[in-house]
């Protein structure tokens, strides 16, 4: 089954925005084993969009569309499909309706361009926006299958994850399947491989792919087959080869964040976090921030740059700092049993090191890093070297920390 | 003139990497008056990249593609390019000795492979890659000009700024025009528009865009002209508008972030900066620490999501939360004093409010903030409502804390 992707906006093509909808497309289709064979950008130009859409029509069996559903002139996908597929434009009180009463919530006037978001092809579903006003259409054209969305991310996502994804597990002959994606942490793409690829692909049917970003590695595996128990059944022993040899690396499955597993684990124990940043510079305590709930179980950072503050907010000894150096373990120890006495927490991480580009020397490069965990059995300290543009650095050297703490918690199970 | 961008890589139609290219491209293209009409992702597929590449040069009279250079059987832009403008593979010894130098200074061994990186289309100009092994490489095609690049962003965008914009400049007959982009926070699209719109379109030749972000909007110029003294006259009145009248919003031009705008102007002063965050959770201390060199200014932050810790790392009197509850303006007032007096900083910032989903009460919803800067002239405190999901909300509120402080170094001038 062909797929193709039409995103429409000239503030993409002038690079206003980044399209973020093709990833995020692309990768909700991979477990139903539908994958894009091509993508394409235009502007809000009638004759563009119609020949767009008109090609892929004719080479693929199923085309996603974004943009171009809203109130004003330039917003034209509605028309344009109509045309192509020889269809009156029906208007549907319920849907203006529905957008009358959001206008209404909001005591906003109601324009009356916005009139066009209730024009549907005759005979096309209507996929409700929860979000906003322009809903989504599906349509059948010769067995083929057209998706218009809403170009905001936050309308399109929930409306594809809701609608469109049961849609199309209910419409399309999609061939039989069982996908799982395994989160790994701390191994590499090719070490993941060379343990479990060789199993896995020795399995019926078994598909298997990997996505690598620093210090993460995504693990796929597609298992098709006859019937869905089967492929199930498949996919089952694929997951046991999996968690047996990759077991300790794995922090989640699908779309788990490291940093929100982490809170999830410390709230169900009602335990307590407490992080003692320098080179890091708070991308830690603001990762672990970015979960909601995160409240229960952080207590407080504290972003020690200066070797004073080190001293004045952790405790860290003067003479500590003097004699092994602000980027050392000692150091590294002392922030992380600091911050964790003195806020009173179950967990304390320290963390120093140099996240350049300037500030090495011969002894202690850019990149070096020392990441230290202090817990209710003892304090844990590792050093890195991390070779990486300075905001990438913070990012994995706090995936360490949090990759210590997950393994410290795993352990205590 | 009409621009194509064709990226190839079966990476980017799985969805495991957002194309950041398509954006990045469009923006560097502005200022030179050239906009893209169109934009396609294809795999790594000989047959569709022909096609790709052949309907593109059909209709542009530039093309730029990325991906598909490296070393391996799926890299096969510059075999589908040779064999489209009928020109023979020429090895380039040149081109080798730096591969084999760039191989020898890591200490890896060079795989036979990698020597397709140094065949080059017959009379194809060879762009160096100074981040990596593959060239770039430039080709003039019945007038029309292809330029393919190495699909790594980091080798891309310095190939990109270094050589491709210089050589579009000597090659293309571009429009004379002198193009400006300003950067503003703390007020809208509209109002900036309705402030300047009608004095800048009334400038011969001046055409104006606008790019709304949450918080910030960019406004840019483009003045065409006969001759480069006259664009330039037109855009020097046009700025002359721009700063009279939205001086006070303008932190910077072109690719000037407001963090790093902050951290200079500090630094200039030789003036330093403690934070402390409650609901924005590190996000502002991450923010002014990923700018190299903010080690000369930022002496620390304080992370404090417990009442607890605002009492004991920052001195906010117990009973004033108790009064006044956490999220209040004296709370803040305290915590950008407090920060400021222990750390002994020139300027110490307070934010506290309710970041959501959950939290909020009729009095004090969700999305309230207070922000607080302390300086040596005095304490301010602003209060905003902010409704956006939990990590734009984040951010937004520090656009507000490091506006206030960006305010107070101007006035200070």
């Amino acid at each position: 089954m062909k797929v193709e992707i039409i995103n429409t906006g000239t503030e993409l093509l002038l690079g206003a925005v980044v399209n973020t909808h093709q990833s995020y497309i692309a990768q909700k289709l991979l477990p139903l084993g539908l994958t894009v064979q091509r993508q394409v950008t235009i502007g809000d130009d009638h004759l563009i969009i119609r020949v767009a859409f008109a090609e892929a029509i004719e080479r693929a069996d199923l085309v996603i569309a974004t943009g171009g559903l809203g109130p004003t002139s330039d917003d034209i996908t509605r028309d344009v499909v109509a045309e192509l597929t020889e269809r009156k434009l029906i208007f549907h009180p319920e849907i203006m309706d529905r957008i009358e009463a959001r206008f209404r919530a909001r005591k906003f006037s109601i324009p009356e361009s916005i009139r066009v978001q209730a024009m549907v092809p005759e005979g096309a579903l209507v996929l409700t926006n929860h979000n906003g006003t322009a809903p989504g259409l599906a349509l059948e054209h010769h067995g083929k299958w057209i998706i218009l969305l809403p170009g905001p991310p936050r309308e399109l996502k929930p409306m594809f994850e809701e609608t469109v994804l049961p849609l199309l597990r209910e419409k399309l002959k999609l061939p039989v399947l069982d996908s799982r994606t395994f989160r790994t942490v701390g191994i590499g793409e090719s070490m993941v491989e060379q343990i479990v690829g060789k199993q896995l692909l020795a399995l019926p049917g078994c598909e298997v792919g990997y996505c690598a970003r620093p210090s993460e590695v995504d693990l796929r595996i597609i298992v098709r087959a006859a019937k869905q128990n089967e492929a199930r059944a498949i996919a089952d022993r694929a997951e046991d080869i999996i968690r047996q040899n990759l077991g300790e690396w794995i922090f989640g499955k699908d779309d788990d964040r490291l940093e929100a597993v982490i809170v999830a684990a410390l709230a169900h124990r009602k335990q307590t976090l407490a992080v003692a940043e320098s080179c890091t510079g708070g991308h830690l305590a603001n990762r672990i921030t970015n979960v909601a709930g995160s409240s229960e179980v952080f207590v407080n950072g504290c972003v020690t740059y200066t070797n004073e503050s080190k001293t004045r907010l952790l405790g860290v000894p003067t003479a500590r700092i003097d004699q092994h150096g602000a980027v050392s373990e000692p150091v590294a120890r002392a922030m992380a049993e600091g911050v964790r006495t003195r806020s009173n927490a179950t967990y304390g991480i320290g963390i120093t090191g140099i996240a350049g580009p300037t500030g090495g020397t011969s002894q202690k490069p850019v990149g070096l890093v020392y990441i230290a965990l202090a817990a209710p059995t003892g304090t844990r300290c590792i050093e890195q070297r991390l070779n990486y543009d300075r905001e990438t650095f913070k990012f994995v050297a706090t995936q360490y920390a949090l990759d210590l703490l997950r393994r410290n918690l795993s352990s205590a199970r």
